[in-house]
């Protein structure tokens, strides 16, 4: 895999009045992001077992105009503004990769 | 895909002496599993930016059958007792997938 990959951990809280909504629209954005997107290359999102208003998500990117091509799609736009609303906190951290594997 | 999936985030701390021995283990363990195990889905480990001691791992298994044999596996007893001394703090996180899409 190249070195130019972008990774990055969001943690993610929301408003538990909101989560299916929330969930709905990340998981709808999540599935074009992979689908249309040719530099969004995985989106891997969870919610914490027992607090499930914590949302994890790891993402990795082609590259870094990847990354940012990403910030510009219709649908990301569209969760982004659609669920401003419902997140209360917003971590964003920067990854480096130690080891990614997956099943074929 | 499956809801028997198992699904952990794994919260690493490592003491930054041990720091490269440590990612060679766990690198050749993620390795090791997914190609082996026919229950290991995915290993996905990174390393925080800016404090790489922090590691994080996404793990998905199968099931909780696939999960339990992956402790009882060599490359896994392997990295586990060999990094015994070098990890500080150690929080696994049981997580329910939201939506999990990587490229094929």
């Amino acid at each position: 895999m190249s070195e130019n990959r972008i990774v990055r951990m969001a943690e993610i809280e929301v408003d538990p009045q909101h989560l299916e909504t929330y969930r709905a629209l990340l998981a709808e954005e999540i599935a074009a992001s992979v689908a249309v997107e040719e530099g969004v290359l995985s989106l891997n999102a969870v919610a914490i077992k027992g607090n499930p208003s914590r949302i994890r998500i790891l993402e990795v990117y082609a590259s870094q105009e990847a990354y940012e091509a990403h910030l510009r799609a219709p649908h990301f736009l569209k969760y982004k503004t659609g669920t401003a609303g419902m997140v209360t906190s917003l971590t964003l951290l920067e990854a480096d990769p130690i080891m990614m594997c997956s099943k074929p």
